[in-house]
C-alpha cells in the first residue's frame, strides 16, 4: 500500500457522466463519508468490463487503494472498517456488523428486487448509448418480462413495495435510524436502493407521511448533503 | 418491585398445556434463558382475556415481575435488558439495540404473516376447544379467506416463504447466528417464527441442506435445549 492512499472507486454512470446512480456504490460513497476518506470516482458503465477486470468480475462497485483492488459492497465497506481503524466505525462494537450484514442482505435481496419491479423501465432513458442493449437484454432475461410488460404491472410493483417496507416503517418510527441515534453502515444499505430509485425513476416509492420518508430526508442532509446533491431523475414530460 | 422477583409469563398453550406455541412468547422465553432468568409459566389461551385484563389488552405474552405488569414482546425484552442489568445483555453495546429491532420486525411484519398462510390451518387441530370459534373468525377475517381456500394454496405460500427467507439464508450462509457468533435478542425475535410452525404444522418450511435449517438446529440447543425439549406438531395421519 502506498502512502496516503490515492482511493478510487468506480461507480456506475448513465449518459451524464454525473448521473451515479447505483444503489451499491452509493452505500461506499456514504461510507467513504462517514469515515471521512476522500475519493476519486470514475464515471463507469455496464459496458465497460475491461477497465475492472483486475478484479476478475465485472459489476462496480470496485475500490481501488494504491495496489488493491476490491469488489463487492460488503466486502468493500468491511475492508474500509479493517483497515482505516482510526476513523469513525461503520458497523460500531458487539453485535454491530452481523445485525448489519441482515439488514445489507434484505436491502440487497428483498428490497431492491421489488424496487426494480417499478423503476427498471424508467432507466433506459438514463443510459449511456453504450449500455442500452446490454442493459435491456439482461434485465429482461432476469425477470422473464419485457420492459413493457413490467411497467404495465407498476402499480401491483409498487403496492408490493410498500407492504414490504413495514418492518422499516416501524422501526424508523420508533428510532430516527436504523442504527438509532446516528447513521452507520446499515442505513448506507439500505438507503442505497432509495437514492437509486430517486435518481432513475420519477415515481413516488412512498406516501406521503411516511415515516421512512422523513428518514430518506434526513440521510439526503447526512454528511454535508452528499446524496442531496446529486439530481433526481426528471419528472415525465419535464423540458430538458 | 418485591425482593427476589417471582418472574411469571402468561403464555400461549393448545389444548394440551404444555404446547406452548406462540412465537411472541418463545422470543421471551429464549430471552429469559439468555439472562438466566428463572421464570414460571402459565398456560394462558386466546380467549382467556379476562386474566391479563390489567395489561389493558389481550395477546400475550404478558410478564408479571412483583407488581408489573409489561406486555408487547418488545416492551419485555426491552424492560428485561434495563431492569436486570447484571444478567447478560440481550442487544449488545453500540447499534445492537437499534439494528435487533428492525429484524424483530422483520419477523413480525414480513416473515410471520408468510408463514401464517402456510401454517394457520393447522392450527385448529392442536387448540383447545375453548379457542375454536375466536381463532377461526379472527384468522378468516384477517386473511379474507376461509381456511380451506388458505390451505388450498399453501405451495405457493411456502414458496413465498422460502423466497422471504433470502436474506437471512445468505446472512446464515457467512455467520453462525444472527448476532454473530452467540445468539442474541434478534435470534431470539427470528426463531420464534420457526418454533411457532414446528409446533404447530408438520410442514417442512425449509428444503434439506439450506443454511436457515443449521442455525433453527442452533436454536433448538441454545440454552440447554429449551426449545427442542418442546414437542413439534404430530405428523400428518400419525397415530396418537
Amino acid at each position: 500500500m502506498t502512502q496516503d492512499p490515492p482511493l478510487r472507486l468506480f461507480d456506475l454512470a448513465g449518459a451524464d457522466e454525473h448521473r451515479r446512480f447505483s444503489p451499491y456504490c452509493w452505500r461506499i460513497r456514504l461510507a467513504l463519508a462517514h469515515k471521512g476518506l476522500p475519493v476519486r470516482t470514475v464515471a463507469w458503465r455496464f459496458t465497460d468490463k475491461q477497465a475492472i477486470a483486475a478484479t476478475g468480475q465485472g459489476k462496480v462497485p470496485v475500490l481501488v487503494d494504491g495496489d488493491r483492488w476490491i469488489h463487492d459492497s460488503w466486502a468493500i465497506a468491511e475492508y474500509l472498517e479493517d483497515t482505516y481503524t482510526d476513523t469513525p466505525s461503520l458497523f460500531g462494537p458487539g453485535a454491530g456488523r452481523a445485525l448489519a450484514r441482515f439488514l445489507n442482505q434484505w436491502a440487497a435481496e428483498t428490497l431492491q428486487p421489488a424496487i426494480a419491479r417499478v423503476v427498471v423501465p424508467d432507466i433506459p432513458a438514463i443510459l449511456h448509448a453504450q449500455d442500452q442493449d446490454y442493459f435491456r437484454s439482461s434485465r429482461e432475461a432476469a425477470f422473464g418480462q419485457s420492459f413493457e410488460a413490467l411497467a404495465a404491472q407498476r402499480p401491483q410493483a409498487l403496492d408490493n413495495v410498500r407492504r414490504l417496507l413495514a418492518p422499516l416503517r416501524s422501526t424508523l418510527g420508533a428510532q430516527p435510524y436504523l442504527a438509532g441515534a446516528r447513521p452507520l453502515y446499515a442505513d448506507h444499505a439500505v438507503f442505497g436502493a432509495f437514492q437509486w430509485a430517486r435518481m432513475v425513476s420519477p415515481v413516488a416509492l412512498l406516501e406521503p407521511g411516511d415515516p421512512v420518508e422523513a428518514w430518506v430526508e434526513r440521510m439526503l442532509d447526512a454528511y454535508g448533503g452528499l446524496a442531496r446533491g446529486a439530481a433526481p431523475a426528471p419528472a415525465v414530460g419535464a423540458a430538458s
